[in-house]
């Protein structure tokens, strides 16, 4: 089963996709989605909209994860990141019905086996799961392999995190 | 020149098209898109794409105002309504570049004259600059008739609110 996994984001989108079979795992593609600050917001959001739909095209992913997003009193940037979020959803959505979120908690549990492990504890385990000779750069792709990797995991044994 | 006005919202999204000419406006329809607490999230923001889309191929508005979003500390609706927004930009993107955006107080100002009016004073006056024997139902459909009216005059003067 192929996975992609999203990692919000508006100025930069992480996104990572693996190939699952039972608990063997390898990594076909990562990397980011970038829009420009000169652009306009509507412009930005249309750019995430395609390359999302362009994913979705090229890859062909059998499901889709998304880390869910938490407001922070301290966020300024949280309209932005959870508007371009929506568009994620909604262009993944166009071709699969199959999506799924984790908080990051869940994600860091099921990576590294406890909820609060650092960014640079889940990455660690990031690479080696997937067997990969170094960490994924930027943080943003790691990020995305890494909720895929969590789906991935959830997926052989409860699956409640439909979206 | 029709302009369609939106009052972003997740449950409940409200909509109102005018057509400006000059001073002179008139409307030519209001309403709005709910979704569903029964559908996934993905569903729910799926039902909010094809219906802005259908929006703008029913009225082909020339310009499209929505209403800003506030990060609000007490609001923990902020993220699906900010996603539910990110869609709402992106479907009208999809037909039309001429996209604005203006705050609550730019709203209030522009129709009353005054940034801090209440609620019942824009209403009032998005009645009486109508011409409607009521004033429009739910508030939501009212609010999405302010930010298009808001638009309608800003048209006259400067242009600072695109998106």
């Amino acid at each position: 089963m192929k996975i992609l996994g999203i990692d919000p984001g508006y100025n930069i989108i992480g996104y990572g996709v693996i190939e699952a079979q039972g608990s063997k795992v390898k990594v076909l593609d990562y990397g980011v989605i970038t829009t420009p600050k000169s652009m306009s917001i509507s412009s930005r959001l249309q750019t995430i909209y395609r390359a999302t739909c362009e994913l979705m095209e090229t890859f062909t992913p059998d499901e889709v994860a998304f880390e869910e997003l938490f407001f922070n009193t301290n966020n300024t940037t949280a309209i932005p990141v959870a508007e371009a979020r929506g568009v994620l959803i909604v262009a993944c959505k166009q071709y699969l019905d199959r999506l799924f979120e984790y908080t990051p908690l869940q994600i860091k549990q099921a990576l590294t086996g406890n909820g609060r492990a650092e960014k640079k504890q889940v990455q660690f385990m990031v690479k080696n799961i997937l067997g990969l000779s170094a960490t994924p750069k930027p943080d943003d792709a790691a990020d995305a392999l890494a909720v895929a990797l969590c789906h991935s995991q959830t997926n052989n044994s409860i699956k409640d995190n439909s979206m």
